[in-house]
């Protein structure tokens, strides 16, 4: 691995001191802003992340925030899901997608009343485009980045530290709900969400000022809990079958090839400037897709690009993220294969940095 | 610094190989695409940029490119410079706003012909709000990211090398123009211009798969002129006042703010998304501009974080990029001033990591 460059372009957070604090090793560059990637090694914090829990600094999840009277009919103009259901109070994952229906992120999107709503992105600048839209259609909204930086607590006992912090209430918030909880006498967004599938909570942290505040009150809360900073983990997310955005997806994809169609209501989600383009998509369904690849033999180490799936001499796909699994036992990997291929237990060749190695399809992921 | 992690998101490029061939110790990230940042030192890269050649891969300069009827109109919707006069062949460094007037990028565009344009890009998405605004006013034009991946030329001694590799006509080409060369039976545009004060060229290299031909066919014909690896440097791109997008401004200004009222024409730029609400500021001016500022005592370190400028108790400005410059014997820096300490030899300090540092404003940069 090389070093990283400093500059005021690759943006701190309100969590940094604490970050550096703790000892990180390695970032990545997330939203044009630093983003951990490893404390004690990847897979140190993997056993950890699965057995007690952790912090996260994930501020680099800004925040596009939609506010005013067409607030509600932009949001359904990015997005080819039906929200006419969504309730204050709850947060939806909705893929973004452009005119020809290809992706341009794979947000969380927030409602917090009719007229205010927050985009919770992924890695790529949707605000330029949320702002484009706005402006060529005239709408009567705001549009624009808060000083909102998420702070994620992970693993199974993220119950018991928000708890001794925030109260027992917020163990009543459930899946993808949110709710309001005072912190140093401001109130904050708090949902039950996060990039692992440990189970646990996002801070919407409001005021970059209470930021080490926040991180030093979890991480005192939680000393005998062996709470440690975290930061999304690449086995553990490879092995849930997290995606993500820029890696196992760009904007060549449709929502559908990346397994997002359930959250796709073409027939419904009337105004979403994608929906012309995936109504075909939708009916005859994609041509490759997104699925776990369990690839044999060596270690691998990751995917600085794809590596092409084989079938004798025919590419029939390419696996975007992989890691070795301890827990598993096994490489796990995230693949885009073709129809003809993508049926489970299908075998197939994938050509890593190792050489060939004989490799899996499966259609559920490992977790 | 800390290691950066690797993933298909953080993209290579057409000329990663010879990079990591040559050694590369630091990156950053630029538009989601890695940029090499220090190859030998520094300091060495500097002087060696200063009296030599290098060849930098800046493949994370992203083309937008425009196509069709309403591609001129679109370009000029996009700045307030006013392209009226510009013929193919030229560029012009062109100052993006939105609607309020704030900077999304300064790029610079590139006119192919009448319907067709490059805008090649600092650090943002841009092809997010360009394609926003295309569909928000239905306008006739084709915006994507073609496969362009430009490699500059830059250093005394650029115009002997490119020479060899294109033949004489090279020579030729006047600053902010271009040509069209062939390379291994492709025609290539190339540049007069790139991001260094010691002259040169940019290849817009058309193809990634000629990506290391072109590399090792320079390096070899460039040995005796000892050519090597480089990137933009911090010290001599600060040292000549050349401001980058996310360093020195944001959003958050406006191109008089940051010196770039001469390319705003804002009485003629019809069109321009952003022309109302730069009227009154071009007008009246802007209350703080980029300045150069000397930092004198200890060497600097270089900005993670702005350093506020102050004038006693009063915070009047701040530091956003900074360098140690050997040839000046100094610290050179790029500072945000306000209109009360921007006249030239200004005396303020500078809170750096150091402790307070007492500063000088200048007018013009060093070089």
């Amino acid at each position: 691995m090389a070093l990283i460059s400093s500059s005021r372009r690759l943006r701190r957070t309100p969590f940094s001191d604490g970050v550096e604090a703790a000892g990180v090793k390695a970032y990545t560059i997330y939203n044009r802003m630093l983003l951990p990637t490893m404390f004690r090694s990847v897979e140190e914090d993997y056993h950890h992340l699965k057995s007690a829990v952790q912090i996260w600094d994930v501020s680099c999840e800004r925040q596009v925030e939609l506010r005013g009277p067409d607030a509600g009919r932009l949001m359904q103009m990015l997005t080819p899901r039906d929200l006419r259901g969504m309730l204050p109070g709850q947060c939806y994952y909705v893929p973004i997608v452009d005119e020809t229906g290809g992706m341009l992120n794979d947000p969380v999107a927030v409602k917090l009343s009719e007229d205010r709503w927050w985009i919770s992105i992924a890695d790529s600048d949707l605000l330029l485009w949320v702002k484009g839209i706005a402006y060529g259609y005239r709408l009567d909204v705001l549009v624009d980045e808060p000083d909102i930086s998420p702070l994620a607590v992970q693993g199974p006992k993220a119950n018991d530290l928000m708890a001794r912090v925030f109260g027992d209430d917020v163990r009543d918030i459930r899946f993808f709900r949110f709710g309001w909880f005072e912190f140093q006498g401001r109130s904050q967004l708090i949902a039950r969400s996060g990039y692992s599938k440990q189970g646990g909570f996002e801070i919407y942290l409001d005021g970059s000022d209470h930021g080490m505040d926040l991180w030093n009150a979890l991480m005192e809360a939680g000393k005998d809990l062996d709470v440690f900073a975290g930061c999304p983990n690449a086995i553990e997310r490879i092995e849930g079958g997290l995606l993500s955005y820029g890696n196992d997806m760009t904007d060549d994809n449709t929502p559908h090839e990346c397994g997002l169609g359930k959250f796709c209501n073409t027939s419904t989600a009337i105004g979403c400037v994608g929906r012309d383009a995936l109504l075909r998509v939708a009916k005859e369904g994609p041509v490759k897709r997104i699925r776990p690849v369990e690839i044999h033999g060596e270690p691998v180490t990751g995917n600085d690009r794809l590596w092409p799936i084989m079938d004798g001499d025919k590419q029939v796909g390419h696996i975007s993220s992989s890691a070795y699994s301890p827990d598993f036992a096994t490489n796990v990997a995230i693949g885009m294969v073709r129809m003809t291929h993508w049926d489970s237990t299908t075998e197939v060749d994938v050509i890593t940095p190792n050489g060939v190695q004989p490799a899996t399809v499966w259609e559920t992921f490992w977790n």
